[in-house]
C-alpha cells in the first residue's frame, strides 16, 4: 500500500467514524476529536513512528531524525470540524503529513526530526477562542481559560473537557510552554481552501501570503420593545429588526468602501434571529441575535471597522430608542506567512511542474500562531470546490495527492539541501 | 354581587385557567379556549341568560327581548390568546358583554334580544386565517379551509380540531350561514387598545374610526449559499442576511414615504431568523427566514406597498445572486366603522361625561367582519399601557368600568331611544 492509499482509506474512516448526516461532526475535545485522534495515533504506530500525546492532548507523530536534539521539520493541522461540517478541513493536512512521514522513512535519514503535530480544539465553534490548541502548546493562553472558557453546546469548562479526556489543564493555568518555537525549523500547514479563488482559478494548489485576522463578536444583541404589530405607530416603536438592518446595511457599506480602496476585508453575519421563544408574526419584534464576524490582512482595517461599528452602535441606539451590546469581543492578529518559505513551496512546485498562484487565507488557522512566534511558517491550500465548514466541501483527491507531492519536495530541499 | 365584581372575579378565573409564564395562553379550538369558553358559558347559565353554541363553536349568550324575532342588537368578542399573551385581549369585549346584559336585565325587558358573541379562533398565530370563527358564522370561509388549514403548532387540520372538539367542519365546507347580517341590529366590539395612543393621550376610551386592513406573508424565505465566512471573497458570496437587510431597509424608506404623505401605514418584520440548525458565526448565511405583516386604513395604501415589495424582491435578488420567496399571502380589507355608530357612541360617552377620541383599529377584529356585510358596526377601545399580544398588557380596571358604562348607556339608547 502507498502512503496515498493509506490516506484514502484513512480519509475514509475517519468519515464513518464521524457520520453526522449531513456531513460529519468531531467535536473539539470530546468524542468525535478523540475518535480522529485515535485512528491517526493507531496508524502512526502501525508505521513504526514515534507518537506522543502533550499534557493537553495535542498529538505529535514523529520520523527520528539524524540529530535528535536540532530544531524540528514541522507539518501538520487539527482533526476537530464544526457541526455537520466536510471531512477535509484540518485532516487533509494531517494525513498529508503521514503521506510525508511515509515517504521519507523508506529513503535516507534526515538531518531532523520531522515530525506531524495534530492539534487539538482549531474550530471556534466548539471553544470560542482562537487557535486553542496550538496557543495552548506555545503556553499562550490566559490562566483562567479552562475555568472560564465554555463549549458552546453543552456550557462545560474546558478544563472539565480536558478533565474527562485524561489531559491536564493545569499546564494551561500555569502558561507552561510545551514546545519551545526556537524548536521548530520551519512549519508548513497543509489545508483545503476554504474558498472559491483556486477552483475559479483552475489551480490545484496555492501557496497562502498571509492568514488574515479577524475582529469577533459571539453575542451581540439589540433590546427593543416587543408590541402589537398593528396597533402601535412608527413613532412610539423600538423595532429589533429595523435597528439591526440599519446596522447591516451601513457595514456592508464600509465594507464596499474598504474593497474600492483596495483594502482586504470580509464581513460576516452569520447568525441574525429574532427570539424564536417569543417573535410572531404580529409581534413588533423586542429582541434581535447576532454574531459578527470582520476579517482583513490589515490590523489596521480591523481597527477601522471596530470604531465605524462602535459609533454605528451609538448612533443607531440613539436615533431609534433601542439598545444594542455588541458582548464580549475575541482578535486574532494578521499573520503573514514567511516570504522565503512562501518562495520554498512556490520552488518546489515549480521543480514538480505543478501550476499554483500565491492567494491569502480567509480563514484563521493554527499557522498563524507559529508565524506571530517567529517560526519560518508556510502553508499550501488544496483546490476545494464548494468552501468549507459545510457537508458539500468537495477537495478531489488527486489535488490532495498534488500537494503531498508539493510538501514532499519541499521537505527534501529542506533536509537534503545539496541534493 | 354587581356585574363589576363577577368581571373581575371572571378576568382572574380566565387568568388563572390559562396561565403559561409568562403570560396566558389560551389556544384557538383548544384546550385553552376551551375552557374560557366554558367557563363564560358556565357563568351566563349562572345568570339566567340564554346560551346557544352553533356547531362550529361561536358562543351566543341572549337576554331575551319583547320581539324575538327583531334584529338583534349585538356586541361581544373572542377569547382565545396569543402564545404567552395577555389576559384582557379579548376577554374583556366577552365581560363587557357579559356586564351589559346582567344590568340590562335588571331593568325593564328590552324591544329586542341582547346578544354577546364569543367568537373562536381570531387569534391568527394558531390557524393562519383572518377572523376565522365570524367570517364562519357568515358562511364566508373557502370551503377548503376545513381541509386545507392547518393550527401552526403542532400541523393538525381545522377539521381536525372541530371535530375532536365536538364541531360539525362540514357548516363551513357547504359555506353555510349560520347567522344572517340582516338579523344584527347593530354590532359593537368592546377592546383594549392594542398601542400607546390612549395611554399617551390620558384617555380613558377611544371610539374606532376604522380598522386597518393589512396583508401579510407569513412564509418569506431568502435563500443564498452557506459558504465559509473567511475563505469567500465578497463576490463569490450569497448572504442571506446582507439581502434581508437591505429589503427591510428599503421597505423602512417607502414606510416613510407613504407617512410624509400623510398616508396611514405600519410595517413588521415580526420573525426574522437564519436558520439555527445550520447557522453559525463563521459561516455566510445561505437562508434567512421572516414573515412580513404590513397594515392601512387604505387599501390602495396596501396595494402600492405590495407593489414595492414584489419589485425590490425581484431588484434585490438579481442584484445579489440569491432567490427571494415571499409565499403564499394572506389579505384583510380596511373596514371603517360606521359613522352614525361612532357618533352614538360618542353621544354615549358625553351624556355620562366619558372624555374619548377617535383613533383607527391597527389591529384586526371581528368587527371588521360585520361592518363589510353592511352591519351598523363600531367598536370601543379600553387604555392599555404596554400594548398586547404580550405578557406585560396592562388594562386598569377601572378604565373597564368606564367602558362598560359607555357601553350600557349606548345600548339603553339604542334599546330605549325615548326615555
Amino acid at each position: 500500500m502507498t502512503g496515498l492509499e493509506r490516506a484514502a482509506r484513512l480519509f475514509d474512516e475517519l468519515a464513518l467514524n464521524s457520520s453526522d448526516p449531513p456531513g460529519v461532526t468531531r467535536d473539539s475535545f470530546g468524542a468525535g476529536e478523540n475518535a480522529a485522534h485515535a485512528i491517526i495515533n493507531r496508524e502512526a504506530e502501525l508505521l513504526g513512528l514515534e507518537t506522543r500525546k502533550d499534557v493537553i492532548g495535542n498529538l505529535y507523530v514523529t520520523l527520528a531524525g539524524r540529530d535528535r536534539s536540532a530544531p524540528v521539520l514541522m507539518t501538520g493541522s487539527h482533526l476537530d470540524s464544526v457541526p455537520h461540517g466536510g471531512n477535509f478541513d484540518g485532516a487533509a493536512g494531517v494525513l498529508a503529513g503521514l503521506v510525508l512521514l511515509e515517504r521519507l522513512a523508506s529513503g535516507p535519514v534526515p538531518s531532523c526530526d520531522v515530525t506531524v503535530i495534530v492539534t487539538r480544539a482549531e474550530e471556534m465553534i466548539w471553544f470560542p477562542l482562537h487557535y486553542l490548541g496550538s496557543r495552548a502548546a506555545f503556553g499562550l493562553l490566559p490562566p483562567n481559560t479552562p475555568d472560564t472558557l465554555r463549549r458552546a453546546d453543552n456550557g462545560r469548562t474546558l478544563a472539565d473537557h480536558m478533565t474527562q479526556e485524561g489531559f491536564d489543564p493545569q499546564a494551561i493555568r500555569n502558561a507552561m510552554p510545551l514546545l519551545d518555537p526556537e524548536d521548530v525549523l520551519a512549519f508548513v500547514e497543509v489545508h483545503i481552501e476554504q474558498g472559491p479563488v483556486l477552483f475559479e482559478a483552475g489551480l490545484p494548489i496555492g501557496i497562502v501570503s498571509s492568514i488574515r485576522g479577524n475582529i469577533r463578536h459571539r453575542y451581540a444583541s439589540i433590546t427593543g420593545q416587543t408590541t402589537h404589530a398593528g396597533g402601535v405607530p412608527r413613532r412610539a416603536r423600538s423595532d429589533a429588526v429595523l435597528a439591526g438592518a440599519e446596522l447591516v446595511t451601513v457595514l456592508e457599506q464600509h465594507w464596499l468602501e474598504v474593497e474600492t480602496l483596495g483594502q482586504d476585508m470580509v464581513l460576516t453575519l452569520g447568525e441574525f434571529t429574532t427570539d424564536p421563544a417569543q417573535h410572531g408574526i404580529t409581534k413588533v419584534p423586542g429582541l434581535l441575535l447576532f454574531t459578527l464576524d470582520v476579517r482583513s490582512d490589515s490590523s489596521s482595517v480591523l481597527e477601522a471597522f471596530e470604531a465605524v461599528l462602535q459609533a454605528e452602535v451609538t448612533r443607531i441606539a440613539a436615533a431609534r430608542g433601542v439598545s444594542i451590546n455588541l458582548g464580549g469581543k475575541t482578535q486574532a492578529t494578521p499573520a503573514p506567512m514567511t516570504s522565503r518559505l512562501q518562495d520554498g513551496l512556490a520552488q518546489a512546485a515549480q521543480k514538480i511542474d505543478v501550476p499554483h498562484m500565491r492567494l491569502p487565507s480567509g480563514g484563521g488557522h493554527d499557522c498563524a500562531v507559529f508565524a506571530e512566534l517567529g517560526v519560518p511558517s508556510g502553508m499550501l491550500f488544496i483546490r476545494n470546490e464548494n468552501g468549507s465548514h459545510n457537508p458539500e466541501e468537495k477537495m478531489v483527491f488527486e489535488d490532495f495527492a498534488i500537494a503531498c507531492d508539493v510538501l514532499h519536495q519541499w521537505a527534501l530541499g529542506m533536509l537534503f539541501p545539496d541534493v
